[in-house]
């Protein structure tokens, strides 16, 4: 059964609702789910509005048309998809696989709405685990001097498979401004610590030089600031003095399949607006 | 500034959300909240919506009456209140305090929006601390003969005092049928495990028998059946086999004040629907 | 690097951890890890205690000899072994393969010091994942009238193939007394629930239908009492009215993979002492 | 029932635990609790052990002298002392009052063996509370020019009435290193954030504007380095977009108080070890 999901954001005043479900009801659409937040701090409106195509009386390619006026009205950037429109993603892996396989068990298992058509990576580890699922697996060797080039060829790749999603499953790689811009807010990385805490290189040798008795791991969307984007998704698990370095790393791989797939999940689901730095999550 | 609150449930069916809104948006209010949902199992429609009075065209007391023709034709079950209404909450406990503590504690930061105008108790042990709070107190002494007798009494002042509330803050008295039947879904009980693990008598004991490695509590509606009301709040800490009894009371007793002080707190938000024996909670 | 490990209960007294700590020190062992406890209701004491082998005196066939007047001396019950053994660990599954693909990545990714030569099913799902692995796999077709038969087959393989831990994975049948008797602490299962709650069949479904906050897995020995057995872990995690059936299906697959692995990787590390019906982990 | 607590630190070799077990054993003492940890990448051992002075040989004021030998040997630093000493403690708090009145709650319940007889603060608010459970109560407003001065006053009333621990439950003056040095490893902060994210001035602010999903609070011992001495304990709670900024103070109340409440005690219970700018916690 098809569905239309609306995204919503603007300066909140009075009436937004309700125009919006008399569009859906005066359609004959049948609301399945609808959910809204008021940011106070910018007085801006957030909405994820889902409701049934079953007998609803514009074509789906006509809803844009007939929302439009409505939107104008209230000043709304909106976002309109529809379920049986499976989003198209891609892993970026590096050498640390368990990431990677997780999102494919999760796929494999049913979990995500999606299709994986290609894997990336700057090292041949991932090959098999790619073939064994039948993706399509690219390597791009990466050196200082290489970077550029290689990202342009990265882009057009994923630009003529027109992938929806980028996700970093543990690519140890910083992307390019350049790169960053070319998929703006559908980049997802997973950083393996409770960002702000941290951030860059090796957060587990930071975390245990640090004798923390919690670790944690962050998933949030990329932009030109390195582990700076909007969080998404963040857990944590506890430590004591007793775990080396290598159980932090174990506890932590665990941390971030759960927080990596939870992100990724809320993303095809349309769940995830970005306002600012931040994240409304509409789970 | 004064608030409206609405929380509805009725047989799910196109137009609802749209019928409730539009009502709003005509009057000229601002809906500062809004959440709904489905259970999909019993095709049921749930709403909370908030909306400020400030500029309101209805006054308060007309909105029944205009609510009323929508309510009709969707079969709604409806309340409505007003956030400057502080609900009248009444606290009964036995010999343990430390929940009573939180409570009038948190009503003192200002994390509760309600009056605590009395406190029962079937000992005398909470008489001092109401008297720092300049609170009424009354002990009603139970015993196998007397219990009918003693809750008419209870009733009696619960009633006169309108009070809108029960909290159970460890009250050890099983209530009768009569008196729950006297306030339905108006009385709140903590129980010191994670039901339905550990239902009735000392469930420390029991877990720590069972050498459970976490141990819960939970806060639910009391209903005649005991422990079984529907759920409101439940969390859970973990303990080892070092923990002695006594650490699974103390533990426990920090997850009591917090299980109890979130379940509070939503009620006196009307942020709680009740439907069969589960609860939807907006938060 | 080779370590031996002892793990001991009995009664307590004084001198037991000069004792042994002198056994070991006077055959020039160097302790590497120890942990002790006492039971304060039974007065009983528990070590676990692990050195090196490296420079020790004894050789390793003649430690129990050498041990066993301290033994007599304290009626102590103790167990001894060594890291370089490696556990033969057989999985036992039925159609959710989510945990049993989880113990094998694990093992693959040098979380598991075991061997695991053998999958068991009542079903042929696993074939395939088995024959990924390398593993041998036998599919016993379980009704009413072959049980007895068929598991006396498959306690002639676990035999032949002197397998020390059963792991049941999800494995959707009851094991008769006879079977459990052969394996005595020596069979992990992992139940969807947070035990004692929602033993039994269809624990989701039963968690769903109560509406509580909060979902469980216990991992735990088998004995003959169905879901009785010693607790070894547990873990929550928080649900909402918003889940449905199948997202308190899919987030309690988490947990499950989570605390049967924790369970299995203690019992590997030879971390766990069974008395009466509780464990003390040594972690 | 008096206990004997020995804290002992020292580099690792063989033979440690079966010198102080014999020194106990051979005196006649029933050890009661035994825990040690050795830290690999420092070859450093820890251990925490305690027993029953019932029966035992030495008079307590002897033991320093009967142990000495050994500490000798193994070039160990070492702490002795007896349950019966209750340590004393003062609370240092400003005007968030949540986590004195809660260290006062947990004292009155029986949760700590300590006294505290002294509240210091650079502000009026705390007299109140410090009249009601009977405790001195001494302001010493501060200023940029007179902090110094104060200081000293401050110091000069903990050493003369012979204070063990200060606890800072929300105190928001910066100590001077003169201060801090004159209590090592004797200076307990809260510091509402998961350090080390979010140090210093307004925490809770600085997470809101982050957009985390997950607030922390911290328990270190103070020294001279701002927010980054030891941390004894941290814990962690889930918020999401809904939050508001008073929303995290609320919740992060909470967690303040837990999170102090169990440094505190195992502080008490002479459970804790500094080594580098780490600790061991025997739990």
């Amino acid at each position: 059964m098809n569905h239309a999901i609306l995204l919503i954001s603007c300066p909140d005043r009075k009436g937004i609702t309700a125009a919006i479900t008399n569009f859906i009801y005066k359609n004959n659409g049948n609301i399945v789910h609808a959910d809204q937040h008021i940011d106070d701090q910018s007085n801006t409106f957030f909405m994820r509005i889902e409701w049934s195509l079953e007998a609803f009386r514009l074509y789906r390619e006509k809803i844009p048309e007939g929302f439009q006026p409505i939107a104008r009205r209230f000043a709304m950037k909106w976002d309109l998809c529809f379920t049986d429109q499976l989003p198209r993603m891609a892993v970026f892996v590096s050498k640390h696989l368990h990431c990677l396989q997780d999102l494919l068990y999760r796929k494999r298992a049913g979990h995500f709405a999606c299709e994986i058509p290609l894997i990336i990576s700057n090292h041949p580890c991932a090959r098999e685990i790619a073939g064994e699922f039948g993706i399509k697996f690219f390597e791009f060797p990466m050196t200082g001097a290489n970077k550029k080039e290689q990202e342009k060829k990265q882009i057009r790749i994923l630009k003529s498979e027109h992938m929806d999603l980028v996700v970093l499953a543990r690519y140890h790689q910083i992307l390019t401004a350049g790169f960053v811009k070319a998929f703006p807010h559908k980049i997802i990385n997973i950083h393996h610590s409770f960002l702000p805490a941290f951030a860059g290189k090796s957060p587990y040798a930071q975390a245990y030089q640090k004798g923390v008795k919690i670790i944690g791991a962050t998933s949030h969307y990329v932009t030109e600031k390195l582990d700076e984007g909007p969080i998404i998704e963040q857990d944590t698990v506890r430590v004591t003095h007793r775990d080396s370095l290598d159980d932090l790393v174990r506890k932590g791989e665990d941390l971030e399949r759960m927080v990596l797939s939870r992100a990724v999940r809320w993303h095809l689901e349309r769940k995830i607006l970005c306002y600012g730095n931040k994240t409304v999550i509409f789970d």
